[in-house]
């Protein structure tokens, strides 16, 4: 039996980890749940899931569940509480299912424990990943992805020998936006950005998809990851999201995974890693998937996607920078406080205004976060002047 | 450097495996060639490849070749002439080239010798299946397909344990015929049925490419090569023979190989197995891949393929039967004394009026290949009374 704790079990990735392991029941132990502040899912998932080791970050919150659901399990909140669960003895497996930044300490953390990581985090790699596969290297630990992309580059490359390679092909969904002109995207609406055609995600995501932003953290993400250079890798639109991504071999061969759009399986696998098993997901034959495209991203339509590759390359504090300031960009737009078009503007301002240097040490992830967070707030306050 | 022998040099598959040993100069010495007859390109590939054996079948045309070309090889004929070449000492990869039932007794005494076999034989699998790969077993011998279909599958099985499997899907092109009637493909002409879409391809082939009848010969090498049951072995339509077949895992991914429509990039594979090198066909990227369908395959309008499968299922001398059958009627139909539709037809009376037992000994599959060819023979004929 697996011993797991979920970082993040409230949230989407979180509440489908769970399902996951309530499926192949008999093969899991949740042993510590944490999250941030949402004490009512919390509560359903203690009744369900009995973790030994509950950790919510609002103190205020917790007090909450405990009122709910009693206290039998160990309680804890703050930062501390969140680390102490990612960290626990006895546990093999610790999936990050947070969504931002915060969930750089607890990945470093679980790593330096020696868990293997199940990552959905995108900013632990995009902000941090020289130090993270670093310290995973030094301690010998596995960092398996959970996204469907990083998670169908993972299974194509398993068994083989790196020489084959030729490049990685991250495939990107093109969002809601992929067949409007570029005027039109400039208007977008919010309900226009979060319509998104195959998956239903969560607000930022959604836009991040929209501006295909979201690729460009990915390709960072697969850099590290994978150890690949940006060279090699290459970012297709693929409109119907059933091919997750490819690798293509040296002598002109593509290896493929191919899915439904359905979180699950990634997860599982990650879960599961090395076995793989049945899953409860759609099942679906190939004469389901049709009319499969593959088209060549438009980065004049979509400049946020190279602003990310380009900060990726830059290395250092950049994809911090780019990362934040796209977050605070979004949520500006979320909240009708910027137009869609500005976003770009915004992540180029924000690289040309904010040094962008070596990272040090991981509190240098954080200065830069937050120097950010203030110049894009009040750029945006400002009306970007 | 690999020392490497091929039989049936002077066709297709064999051309395009001496190209490849020319792409990747130095890796290869290329020992031996053997051919039925076609002195005249043997003559080239003698000057070019210097082998130190040649075989011609027949002692006629080995002598037209002397003529032309000197004797600055070990020359040799008949059926011991080509069984020499499958056999010689210090050879390590023998391909198996041959078209027909002629690829059976070499393939057989390549992998008595001990020979790694790269096999683009069909008939060998089809109507010697067990017998091949129980004794590539006891020998200890590696064979490795050089068909694009076996060899994706190859590919995406590589490095996976058997367990994670759920099925194989073999793709297939759907044929000149795929978007036509019932009623006018039955009424196609040979000119109609030699215009494959994708390959370019032998007459032969082609035509049973058109019926599908290919399609259920390559489930059958499938069963064997990676024994596999026949439950478990799909054919989807997929008109671009970009995605050259697909494995099925147990949590409902797919992994897929892709690449473009060339042989040489298999046969490439084949001869560096377990290296990959680059190749020099047309490089592709995904972007260029475009509008892939996958179609489930008609058995109304192609009722060969399940003829085939079917065979397949019944084992023993079943599969011999409907592949000589069919030989003989794809000859017919391409001499003009046999209407299309009438392939399945005579198909379909071989089987049933042919008793197909056991295969005790390799003799037996040649005595019932003989049988089913006169058999055939007088029933087209005779006019299929």
């Amino acid at each position: 039996m697996k011993r797991i704790c979920i970082i993040g079990s409230t949230g989407s990735i979180g509440r489908t980890t769970l399902q996951v392991t309530k499926w192949l029941s008999g093969m899991f132990k949740v042993v510590g749940l944490a999250c941030n502040r949402n004490w009512m899912i919390m509560a359903e998932q203690v009744i369900e899931y009995a973790p030994e080791v509950v950790a919510i970050r609002d103190k205020e919150a917790s007090e909450k569940l405990v009122k709910l659901v009693g206290e039998d399990f160990k309680l804890m909140t703050g930062d501390e509480g969140i680390m102490e669960v990612a960290t626990l003895p006895d546990v093999d497996l610790v999936v990050i299912a947070v969504v931002g930044s915060a969930g750089l300490r607890p990945t470093i953390e679980a790593i330096k424990a020696g868990k293997t990581v199940a990552l959905a985090n995108k900013e632990s790699l995009v902000m941090a990943g020289d130090i993270i596969m670093e310290l995973a290297e030094e301690r010998g630990v596995r960092i398996l992805p959970v996204d469907s992309e990083h998670s169908a580059i993972f299974q194509c490359l398993e068994g083989r020998d790196i020489g084959e390679l030729d490049k990685i092909v991250l495939t990107a969904s093109g969002g809601p936006f992929l067949n409007l002109s570029k005027n039109e995207i400039e208007k977008a609406t919010l309900e226009n950005a979060l319509n998104h055609p195959q998956w239903r995600m969560g607000k930022k995501v959604s836009i991040d998809s929209a501006t295909l932003f979201n690729k460009g953290l990915e390709v960072i993400e697969a850099h590290h990851l994978f150890g690949i250079p940006y060279e090699k890798i290459d970012v297709v639109i693929h409109p119907q999201s059933i091919v997750h991504s490819l690798i293509k071999l040296v002598d002109s061969s593509y290896i493929a995974q191919l899915a439904p759009s359905d979180m699950a399986i990634p997860i599982q696998y990650a879960l599961t890693y090395p076995q793989r098993y049945e899953s409860r997901s759609a099942d679906y034959e190939m004469y389901e998937f049709n009319n499969l495209e593959f088209i060549k991203p438009d980065t004049e339509k979509f400049p946020c996607l190279e602003i990310a590759i380009e900060a990726g390359k830059q290395g250092g504090l950049c994809p911090t920078v780019v990362s934040v300031a796209d977050e605070v960009a979004v949520n500006a737009f979320i909240e009708d406080k910027l137009g869609f078009r500005y976003i770009p503007i915004v992540l180029e301002k924000a690289i040309e205004n904010i040094e962008c240097g070596r990272i040090t040490d991981i509190l240098d992830i954080f200065e830069k976060e937050e120097e950010t967070r203030n110049f894009v707030t009040s750029l945006i306050k400002g009306g970007l002047k």
